[in-house]
């Protein structure tokens, strides 16, 4: 069985951009003990994408050649594997592809939903990033003041709503004025501040008229050194995500570290959701309750189809989504 | 009464040199009611002198035509408090002069010991940052590798001899070999390496061949930076100075962070030691324990006279002291 892919051509040695991808034709391996063959329905598209372009992270690196790995929803076609059935709705480690043969092994099942775009955002890997980063690293008090960055993002946008809904002030930082509105219109936001404004650490201090208590950073770079120096003693710094660093050849620190941490008495602290495996279905179940009540809006934006792919990220990159990004590749099952 | 005092003539901009202070005389206020004069006996001397020179940090910035700041071993000559008597010796904050009047408040009363000097290494400041630091913060477990740069300074000594009586491997980073000798030799780490190396990184990896689990960080900067790239999974790194950055006019943070954190999931904490005074007794005896089994070796490295502050704290930022650097400017009582 053929299917059409798309593989990253050459390594980006600057930004990223189409060129580095192409679409091609590949001919799937036929499917062997303990293997699936699999039809895409949704892909993730995340700033890590990015970083398994710059080198091995938690995972693989991304080499020429190769098609783009991806977290994805798919629909399992054919099954050599005990574990899976023709008709299960799987979570995948797989590539941008109509169809892959993959491990058993790196499929999870998943339940049936009314809405499957939800196992991506709201009650995936997005929603379960922000519940465990803030509460189980930031350990947020109420009253406390969290500063979110990327905050429109997949994650920013659920560590915003879960801090305002456990009673904490919530700042956010994204990129112009009309995200910021809608952050705090529509999200609950208490106040937004735009990154690209050349006085926007004057506009940090004015929205946090106490100090920060814990930013959830998503960018590092620059507005993580900004963000430093408004940081409150004992603060907590839960470090998710450097995306401001991912797409460069010539990362830079904020040159207030570590001074700051030892000054503040600061805590930063990185991990990956997989950490808190165990606490999932506690998340999953606070996530449900918000949603119901309403505390929290389930925010998506899905791009149509396998070849706006390499758009869809490149876009995510330059700040254009707004909650977690997808690529629908085929229809729900 | 008249007193010596050495003030700091002008702010450093660039690297300090003794051209920014100046000894002069001065009179003495009368002693009010709350006040106590003393006489001083023993002056710390630390990176964090630097430090106040560059503003305000956890206390008050150091202004031009102030006399410098410190901690000292005082005795006191003339009491209008009720907590302090003629004689008591005190830990007080002063400053470089042989007499100051200071509020009995900022002044405490401390033991009659053997050795006066020890309150201020072993049983004083340096011992218990070492100790709460490495154990509070880091929480080392047996047989993990602890890394400790200024490994020969005043806190890096007892951090490595600590690590070592809990089981840890030891390695510290110094300048220069006799130091890396001395510090293998004389006190028991495990392996030393030279910074100023240029293929140090290599030697830290090669002394480290499970990667490193604990890094007590005094120096920031690109010592920071190339110790983050072989720090384990989930590695602690307790932030107790930045000192490469003091004495410098153009800080640099290291371009890996928070990159690295996010990757390795690590952990980076800030403290100081009044953080942990609920502690202090758990501390001392901890310490007074390991001194009388000669598990751990008191170092302390004394400058005469207190005209020689100058160049004491000038070497002490080039890393010319072995051990707590104090300046003796009276004889013990």
């Amino acid at each position: 069985m053929r299917t059409r892919q798309v593989i990253v051509k050459e390594l980006p040695k600057g930004s990223l951009s189409e060129d580095h991808f192409e679409m091609s034709e590949a001919e799937l391996p036929t499917v062997q003990d303990g293997e699936v063959l699999v039809r895409t329905i949704l892909m993730s598209i995340d700033a890590a994408n990015r970083a398994w372009m710059q080198g091995a992270t938690y995972r693989e690196a991304i080499l020429a050649g190769d098609a783009m790995h991806t977290g994805s929803l798919c629909e399992v076609m054919e099954s050599k594997s005990t574990r899976l059935a023709v008709g299960d709705i799987v979570f995948a480690e797989s590539v941008w592809a109509d169809h892959s043969v993959i491990s058993a092994r790196k499929a999870a099942k998943m339940p049936r939903v009314p809405q499957l775009s939800h196992l991506m955002s709201v009650f995936g890997i997005a929603g379960k990033t922000a519940f465990h980063g803030l509460i189980s690293v930031g350990k947020p008090v109420p009253g406390e003041t969290v500063v979110v960055s990327a905050a429109a993002g997949s994650v920013g946008v659920y560590v915003g709503q879960i801090a305002k809904a456990m009673g904490c002030r919530v700042v956010g930082i994204a990129g112009g004025a009309q995200k910021g509105a809608w952050l705090v219109d529509e999200l609950g936001f208490d106040a937004c501040v735009d990154y690209r404004d050349p006085a926007w650490s004057k506009a940090l201090k004015a929205a946090c008229p106490e100090g920060i208590d814990i930013y959830f950073d998503n960018v590092g770079g620059s507005v993580l050194e900004t963000v430093l120096f408004r940081m409150n003693e004992r603060g907590r710094i839960v470090c998710c995500g450097a995306v401001s660093q991912y797409d460069s050849t010539r990362p830079s620190g904020p040159r207030n570290l570590p001074g700051m941490i030892v000054v503040k008495r600061l805590r930063m602290e990185g991990f990956i959701v997989m950490d808190f495996a165990a606490d999932d279905a506690k998340a999953v179940r606070a996530m449900q309750n918000w949603v119901a009540s309403g505390a929290i809006k389930v925010q998506e934006d899905i791009v149509e189809g396998l070849e706006n792919a390499p758009a869809a990220l490149i876009g995510l990159l330059a700040g254009d989504n707004r909650g977690k990004r997808m690529v629908r590749v085929g229809a729900d099952a």
